[in-house]
């Protein structure tokens, strides 16, 4: 059996019709988008397409849309250019302590500056309380920023009510949809959310590109200055292939998004039923989440020595998120929602995608029952 | 005949090879290079052996070369990064007044931020005097970056002494090689250089992706914090097909770089006798240049005019840098190298490339002194 991928939460394949409608970008049509000759204008022609496509998807308009280098771009360019934008307003930044690395260790290198940053803590079930965001709130708040999706649980927020309160307390907000664009159908209007941060490589899109809404009428300092890109927002030659690509795969899974999720669903719902026949363990997260997550929790058992025995099997999931692997430390998105240090390193998510069949689910099944069954001995 | 692209400087076709390289992971080869499975590895070992190749070429370490999103990207972080960093050491930097807009426009956010800068101006071939880069220097100064090779006009910088004062007066000194890097040997320890910003799709490697050389022991603060790639200097999934990309576009040039060199130098000269034969201009620049530039003035004549029609004609070479077009203002580069800002005007870049034929400059010779002779009418 060929090596079984279930960590599309770290990043999925790149879908052959994206590839197709990339290709003609990487061959035949090229040149610089910010030219003003034939070669640039099919170029920006291009940008303009996909920033208008991406715009539908969220119900935004085409100048809310900027197109940035991926997510960890995107959140940081929120959080910093918010920040530093207005500071006259206040000094004061409320995140949530299961943040992507990319907004926390942003949110930390803030309070290096001079921002004081409030870390609101998950529940058990990893949801933000409102009551909790709704006290945190301060005259001297300028940003909230709470992840669409989280990255390792998958747990969905009330977004649509904590945009509402940030609205009412007329405080900006900002929600890391990485996990949740493509995924969750998405009405930047309808919940509020003044800034959103999205990648291309978590919805089979092209690696390297990512982007920013960022609603009419907010003041945002660059991070990335230079020429006149993205409306003198964003400097830097535009990645077209990239943003062509990035936009076909949203176009995609949005196109479908009812029929993938719930196949999505269904596969998850039978590697849990089949893993629930043959030993014991408890999900991490709650209902209301990602669906393609599955992160679990099993007694005894070292999700390290458990990942590695996978791999050596050709199985591919992962402890915490990739880009705090390399890393001994337990999972802080688990400990966060109380699990033990024990508990967390014991705990390993699996993450199903479009590609994922039924075939390799049973072999997951069997050969994790084996290791599980090794291990525990 | 197909339109005729002569404005590589803004950007390149991606090559074949290139694009044969990328390939594998754009289809078989995908997941996180930070995961820990065999698919991170198989990433991981590319992003790997692609630093390594980048490094030999520059004559680099390995642990030297940081992947970032492009050249702008690592002028930025070039600049705040070090003047973050060196503070405490004094708050004054030095750039040439032809500076790529991605430096400039970065040396005045670090005006606002409270740092002193020195803008350098060029003379009148444009090149930066050592002299007076020499008066400049003060014990507060903390950085000098001046651009190895200038957009516009293609002149080359007197690196090596540059960088050897720099060195002596213990000032860190980076250089935007955008447009130098796989055209011109770069050697950074003979160089002295001690930060290096480097571009892909400058060279026929794919957009979305560069490089920044970071001598070791340089302290630098990040500018996109998140998740521990990059040795946990620069964070964001790593864009794995365009790394394999860029390196391979590098490896190419470098490999055949004098005979690519040698033929765009011959229709260089083919291009610049022909016009001779037809009509008065001036070469804008010095001799020593980019073997593709040539940026020439012809008097009376409006650059934008121009343009257009030769855009008409199927002829597609560009008026300044690409990152400042759309704007009516003239070339600031030209103005600092003495041009009148008429003179500017009547100024158009065109550069040569590796797939530029001789049949192309023939019909270009023969439109632009078409519409030259038209226009002086």
């Amino acid at each position: 059996m060929n090596p079984i991928y279930l960590d599309y939460a770290a990043s999925t394949p790149l879908k052959k019709e994206v590839l197709d409608k990339m290709l003609p970008y990487m061959t035949d049509c090229y040149g610089n988008a910010s030219s003003i000759h034939s070669f640039g204008r099919k170029q920006n022609q291009a940008v303009d397409q996909s920033r208008r496509l991406l715009a539908k998807l969220i119900n935004g308009s085409y100048d809310e849309i900027y197109f940035v280098s991926g997510g960890t771009e995107a959140d940081n360019w929120a959080l910093k250019g918010i920040a530093e934008s207005y500071q006259e307003k206040g000094k004061h930044i409320i995140v949530s302590n299961i943040e992507h690395p990319a907004v926390l260790n942003t949110a930390k290198s803030l309070e290096d500056k001079g921002y004081e940053v409030t870390y609101l803590e998950a529940d058990l079930n990893g949801f933000v309380p409102l009551e909790s965001l709704e006290k945190a709130i301060r005259k001297d708040t300028i940003l909230v920023s709470i992840m669409f999706v989280n990255n390792e649980i998958g747990t969905i927020q009330d977004i649509k009510n904590i945009g509402r309160l940030c609205r009412e307390r007329e405080v900006l907000f900002h929600t890391d949809a990485v996990q949740a664009f493509g995924y969750i159908p998405i009405d930047v209007k309808d919940l509020n959310i003044d800034l959103m941060s999205m990648s291309s490589h978590k919805i089979y899109g092209p690696t390297g590109i990512g982007g920013l809404y960022i609603r009419k009428g907010i003041k945002i300092k660059s991070i990335l200055e230079g020429g006149a890109q993205e409306r003198k927002r964003r400097a830097g030659t535009s990645h077209v292939s990239g943003i062509v690509g990035f936009s076909e795969a949203a176009r995609l899974r949005y196109e479908a998004l009812d029929e993938l999720n719930q196949k999505m669903v269904d596969k998850r719902t039978y590697l849990k039923e089949q893993l629930d026949n043959n030993f014991e363990f408890k999900v991490n997260g709650h209902a209301n989440r990602h669906p393609g997550s599955l992160n679990i929790m099993i007694n005894a058992i070292k999700g390290d020595t458990l990942l590695m025995n996978l791999d050596l099997a050709g199985i591919a999931v992962s402890a915490g998120s990739a880009c705090s692997s390399g890393s001994v430390n337990p999972s802080p998105v688990l400990l966060a929602i109380g699990l033990t240090k024990e508990e967390a390193k014991a705990s390993i998510r699996m993450t199903i995608g479009d590609m994922t069949t039924y075939e390799e689910i049973d072999y997951v099944v069997e050969k994790l029952t084996e290791i599980v069954e090794r291990l525990k001995k």
